[in-house]
């Protein structure tokens, strides 16, 4: 999966990813009253209507970009039928030949993690068949379990060629706290990124390892030395635009080869026809709004590659 | 809630959870069948299957806990089938005035922590009405972000007055490799624990926080500094049995007041009649072997509670 990433991301020339984390406050009116008009303001409606804005910015925005992240807690916030808009969106990115990096930064000890990563990426067995829960390419994992609580994932991975992103740097405000804190005088964020580059090595898809890394764009100078601790892992960037992340910010998450990082954006793509700069198509073409927003991304990240 | 806790504990003079962790391996086959005769060999059939099981084991212990913990993978892992058996136990606990402790471990940045707490704890607003969508009464959380990913599940409860038991030092076997690195001459998992005890100092039920800890049974003399790191603050106790925790290693994770643990035990419970000590009862009666080391579990406890 980790090779089919890079292809796309070549074809496309956008190492991207538009972040499918819906808030109810992002929606177009006219869908939250279509929606609501037909379930009532329910979680099912909720659910609908967090479904058909996916939709518009899936369509408008599919053939430029390799692959979407949608944040599970977004869905799982309302309930079952929340979670049932989160499958359904993947199917649908999934149909549309998008790549899906599930945002679900699951980790526990051993027999929960493999429950988790069967449940994800995998396939469970019951009685004689066995079927797929939820059949993301891709899955965020949080390390702070160790090696025990990540090998799990890393073992469906192998089997079923599919990739990891594992929690290094996180890209809010107080990541520092036990992230920055100095052990034998290096960072943990550090130790965290050794780890995951060793288990990398184990698991290369070609030039690069389907046992990725997150380090947010927030933090430019760690990402810095990050890429060299870490120089085949493949980086998830989140943090840029809203979260306050530039263009310039993201050289030097990416090798030399132009690769090796792919940078998210939630809010500044899907909730872009609320920006004046985009505003000018009106709510009901919010899909236009976010595809140049996809457009401005892919060029602000293509000029500071070009002129470093 | 960790008030109600504490009461129902002292009720059943039981410090104990029931970890409801099903794996389709530890259902009776006769469960199994009917499920599979009514759905067929598919999630919605192991869904089934796990619910009813679920259903045998709170009809034979309910009167004799305060409280059940059911591990999201091992129902996530079914996809959204699944999670319904998730929520259907959940109910069914509430019902029977058991506490829930949804062992999730989500934790995230600020906005995606929210939706999380809000999802499992609180409400979520949908136009002008508002829905649980999970209800448990405790979640488990993820400290790996910091405060920012921590405090929106504090603000969750306060409001809502639920419970939290966030990951200091988890019972795997490497679990210590971030979290017992030393930083200025302690240990992560010390500085994770004074962190616990500073948000629960701030956050107080009555002579407990609702803030409380994850510390594992399978590390006594780390729970013996903990505790008094954290001397108010409660900690779920996961490991006991099957994992290798025994009731003597137990003693030092509670106060002298006999309180401030609650001590988790799954798979020792739930598969009991597997057991050669339990499997007299036969596999039908499973429920009843359940219920026999429930009470051993309990006998166990108070036994190296008072002989301290």
């Amino acid at each position: 999966m980790i090779n089919k990433l890079i292809d796309k991301i070549k074809k496309t020339n956008a190492p991207i990813v538009v972040g499918l984390d819906p808030m109810l406050s992002y929606i177009p009116s006219q869908i939250l009253e279509r929606a609501f008009k037909e379930y009532g303001e329910t979680l099912e409606g909720a659910a609908e209507a967090i479904w058909q804005f996916n939709k518009g910015i899936v369509d408008a925005t599919c053939d430029l970009i390799p692959a979407v992240k949608p944040q599970i807690a977004m869905y799982e916030q309302f309930g079952i039928p929340g979670l049932m808009a989160y499958k359904k969106t993947i199917d649908y990115c999934k149909e549309k030949d998008l790549i899906v990096i599930g945002d679900i930064k699951r980790g526990d000890i051993g027999s929960t993690s493999a429950a988790y990563a069967v449940g994800h990426l995998g396939h469970v067995q019951v009685g004689s068949r066995s079927y797929a829960g939820f059949d993301e390419d891709f899955a965020t994992v949080n390390p702070y379990l160790g090696s025990d609580g990540v090998k799990p994932f890393i073992d469906v991975c192998k089997e079923e060629k599919k990739g990891l992103f594992i929690l290094v740097k996180t890209s809010n405000p107080s990541s520092g706290e036990f992230q920055d804190r100095m052990i034998d005088g290096r960072p943990l964020y550090e130790w965290v990124g050794e780890k995951v580059a060793q288990w990398g090595e184990e698991h290369m898809g070609g030039s690069y390892s389907y046992v990725g890394a997150v380090v947010g764009a927030t933090y430019p100078e760690m990402g810095k030395v990050l890429r060299k601790i870490m120089p085949k892992t493949f980086i998830l960037v989140p943090g840029y635009g809203a979260q306050g992340g530039k263009g310039a910010d993201l050289v030097h998450f990416f090798n030399e080869d132009g690769l090796g990082a792919i940078v998210n954006s939630s809010r500044g793509i899907i909730a872009a026809y609320k920006q004046e700069k985009y505003a000018s198509a009106g709510e009901e073409n919010y899909g236009e709004a976010s595809r140049m927003a996809v457009k401005d991304m892919i060029e602000d990240i293509d000029h500071a590659l070009s002129s470093r």
